[in-house]
């Protein structure tokens, strides 16, 4: 397994980034600390100077495993679910437009909380079916660029929907696409699942990508998950990717990023 | 320590015979159980017919450990914590409302949701600060019917302030009244504590009640909490009082009941 940390290309107001201040200050740092990857958040890559970007990763020779695309639900309100059928577009072309970005780096392209939350007033099923409508759209956009989209379930307080391992599998196999894997986040399946290390099992052949924050979103070692015996599930199952840290700030970006990789070095993530 | 578990009296949403037939075979079912107590979730005492709920309480020979009354804010809005002083004072309002409900049991009054959450526009220390006032007042209204109150952590989905036992027991120690007590809530502590079992150790001095969900909040034994630490921890600082079930009323209530008498059995609280 290969570590990364989560690193926003803009100022933004979702908390749970480690950096989000200076990029290339943060990239640099995060290549220093020894990771080997650096996961972006990135809201809309049109606004980005991608060369840029390219090239500040490049210079400090990490890889780029996934790009969080989140803030466009968060601060834009673009989200697969929405009853608004141009609001769907948009958020479709949304991720259209980071899968191409993604393929500069052969990043993965998490749908996370893109996918919205289903409002009351809204059938359930139609709003699945929104989904998943969007989710076939994406996957097949991405195809033409060779890029890997990974569905996140995120628990019951960020979205009424796909909540834990199970229900993303379901959704997976809804939309029927080989490029669409599962994302398994510690600090969600605390909350979500019945046991954290037995959905890990069952989720074998879908997870592509791993998120790792402890049971208060603090850096790994910080809250009461015990990351020994999940990275023991993780080698268990092969898995070969990245564990990337999605986590707060706290008690400020430089620490969270050192006691990240304190702990996944003590416990010998490779 | 005795078992209980969270029952509304679901006061204006259904019609009263509706309601207080629900509410009956509820008690009785409680009663049937095995349950030593029923925990109420009220609205407003105003609404209800106190005498009947007392007799029905009563007849099935149950304790009532403590009321809820975060409807008041999830419903009416009604906070501690509120830049309005009009509503402020209709939140005490309604506590003192409560207080006097709870009299009729020896209950304690949970002040949970009802602090609010502090807005975003709002000086943090000032909405600190009426949240105290509040807390003040409540607390001298309660000395005169004997009764405690409890203040309860709540996770950072639910409210943006006291979320640990910690930073409970910070505020109880600036109210700096001898009856307001600690609840602690194994379902929020699992997000919020970084160690649940150092955390009740440390807040011995502070605990009055407890609340039992698990890591879903589905009944105990249904997620990854490990309740037969937690409950020889409160042996430990020796809990005497009530572990209360608050949980989600799945798969069905029926079951969920029943599923937190059979494990908490399995467990011997007692």
């Amino acid at each position: 397994m290969k570590k990364s940390i989560v690193v926003s290309t803009q100022p933004t107001k979702f908390s749970a980034l480690a950096f989000k201040e200076d990029f290339e200050k943060s990239i640099k740092k995060v290549a220093e600390l020894g990771f080997d990857g650096v996961e972006l958040a990135v809201r809309n890559p049109k606004d980005l100077k991608a060369n840029d970007v390219i090239n500040i990763i490049k210079v400090n020779n990490l890889e780029v495993p996934a790009i969080g695309t989140g803030q466009a639900y968060g601060e834009e309100g673009l989200g697969f679910s929405d009853p608004d059928e141009v609001i769907r577009k948009m958020a479709v072309e949304r991720i259209n437009d980071q899968i191409v970005f993604a393929s500069n780096f052969n990043a993965q392209v998490i749908i996370g909380l893109i996918r919205g939350k289903i409002e009351e007033s809204i059938n359930r099923i139609e709003a699945e079916e929104w989904t998943i409508d969007c989710l076939k759209k994406c996957t097949e956009f991405a195809k033409e660029y060779n890029i890997q989209l990974t569905l996140e379930p995120v628990n019951r307080y960020e979205s009424n929907f796909i909540n834990t391992l199970n229900e993303g599998i379901e959704f997976i196999k809804r939309v029927g696409a080989s490029n669409l894997g599962l994302l398994a986040d510690t600090f969600h399946m605390n909350i979500e699942e019945v046991s954290i290390y037995g959905s890990i099992i069952q989720a074998k052949n879908y997870i592509t990508h791993v998120h790792f924050a402890d049971s208060n979103r603090w850096a790994p070692g910080c809250g009461h998950i015990d990351f020994k015996k999940v990275i023991e599930t993780l080698k268990k199952i092969d898995y070969q990717g990245y564990v990337s840290a999605e986590i707060l700030p706290l008690p400020d970006p430089d620490s969270c990023a050192r006691l990240t990789v304190e702990t996944l070095n003590k416990l010998n993530i490779n």
